[in-house]
């Protein structure tokens, strides 16, 4: 058993939960609690570490036993300390950072996208993956100064969609969006010079939404590429919705057009 | 100016911003930054602070002149202390809470609300907030046991909206609900009862849409009390949306059909 902060899986489990840099290293990220470790795909699990008290309840060694052969104890009070959660379950695994390349987005004939640049809270970004799994879109690309989306939180906050929503991470968004356009996809930009009401056009064809930082909106370069400036229309003072709530009422038309 | 964590008034705002009990005892708040401060009516200033280095900026002390007569200057060391954002801007209110009845929210003929049991996470209350405003809705009522409006993190996710939306908290849920529903208003329950898609029906006529707690729902008793299941459709393997998409995209839907 595991009993000191000092043991070196440990140390890296923290290391993993707080600095992006240790998990782009390793290509590995941290899942915490028993929800998480089972939406976990068994190939990508590296390493399962379990608490006293978790394997103290009734049938969860042996649900760990069935999905794993290799799992360690870590004393409660070690446990508590490597978590990111304040409350943790237990249960906490290093995961294997899932991998694909643009073309395993754009499988489809009609292709829905969420194009994300420079979005900053990890919330708003697990969130959009978790909508945007429900949605049924077919991936999410993002810049490569979007906040992390092995963060703990949006980790998290994607409830699972982590596993099951293929995303391109480009450090050159612009030739993304060419390359988009040369495959048919058209893009729609949030954008104040949008006249047309996001729910006026047509996205059972090839479309991808792009979707700016939470502060700033698009840049000028990203929102000039776009083919098409869509207008989400607000009552009352708004300046704007928050960006994952745009990202998913444009996502969720998108979808009801599609269901016809 | 104000020099001591010890004085009297930074630690009623730290009270305030630590205590929801202290906040109700008080029936004010504390919002932060310059854009809050904006956005407060006039009539609920009741105290305002800015910070030395604020007064230093050009053209800031005029504008908090020209709408308040009285504010006091903290020490930027004190400011920082006392603050809950971890970049303060340097302009801090305490302001009264606004109140409204239940017939506020009920004026229009054909209403559209919004009805929260027991919603816990503070970010996503006040992008409920944001979001009704945008989609023009007539009211947010929430449960007791909702997370507290007035919470820091709350206030800072309504980006304003605090002081637009009428709101009225209840502790009587079920009362409530059968006075809507004297008043003609039809209440939707998004449920696993649900059969019909929430595109499918009309939000025209006097509408409220039922949301539950983050990770349990609506109860049972409310949601058998509810004239209509809806479901919001998902691909994937998702179980649920976050609660504010959820309530995001039932009001954007709402207002796209009264749009016409």
């Amino acid at each position: 058993m595991i009993s000191s902060t000092s043991n070196q899986k440990m140390k890296q489990i923290m290391q993993l939960n707080k600095k992006a840099k240790a998990r782009r290293e390793m290509r590995a990220f941290v899942v915490e609690g028993i929800k998480m470790f089972r939406e976990t795909p068994a190939e990508l699990l590296l390493q399962v570490y379990v608490s006293e008290s978790f394997l103290a309840v009734p049938g969860q060694r042996e649900e760990v036993a069935r999905k794993t052969v290799s799992y360690e104890t870590v004393s409660d009070t070690v446990f508590s300390h490597v978590c990111d959660t304040t409350t943790p379950q237990g249960i906490l695994c290093v995961v294997q950072m899932p991998k694909y390349s643009l073309d395993d987005l754009l499988k489809k004939k009609a292709p829905t996208l969420l194009v994300l640049e420079d979005i900053q809270d990890p919330g708003n970004l697990g969130t959009m993956f978790r909508t945007g799994e429900g949605a049924g879109i077919d991936g999410i690309i993002m810049t490569k100064e979007t906040v992390d989306l092995f963060h703990p939180k949006t980790v998290r906050a994607t409830m699972g969609s982590i596993y099951r929503m293929p995303f391109y991470i480009t450090d050159q968004l612009q030739e993304t969006l060419e390359l988009l356009h040369d495959r048919g996809v058209c893009t729609y930009a949030a954008h104040l010079k949008g006249t047309k009401s996001y729910d006026a056009f047509d996205y059972t064809k090839p479309t991808a939404f792009l979707i700016g930082n939470e502060g700033n909106g698009l840049t000028d370069a990203i929102a000039d590429q776009a083919k098409e400036y869509l207008r989400i229309p607000m009552e009352g003072q708004l300046e704007s919705l928050n960006a994952a709530m745009a990202a998913g009422i444009l996502m969720y038309e998108a979808y009801r057009q599609r269901r016809g």
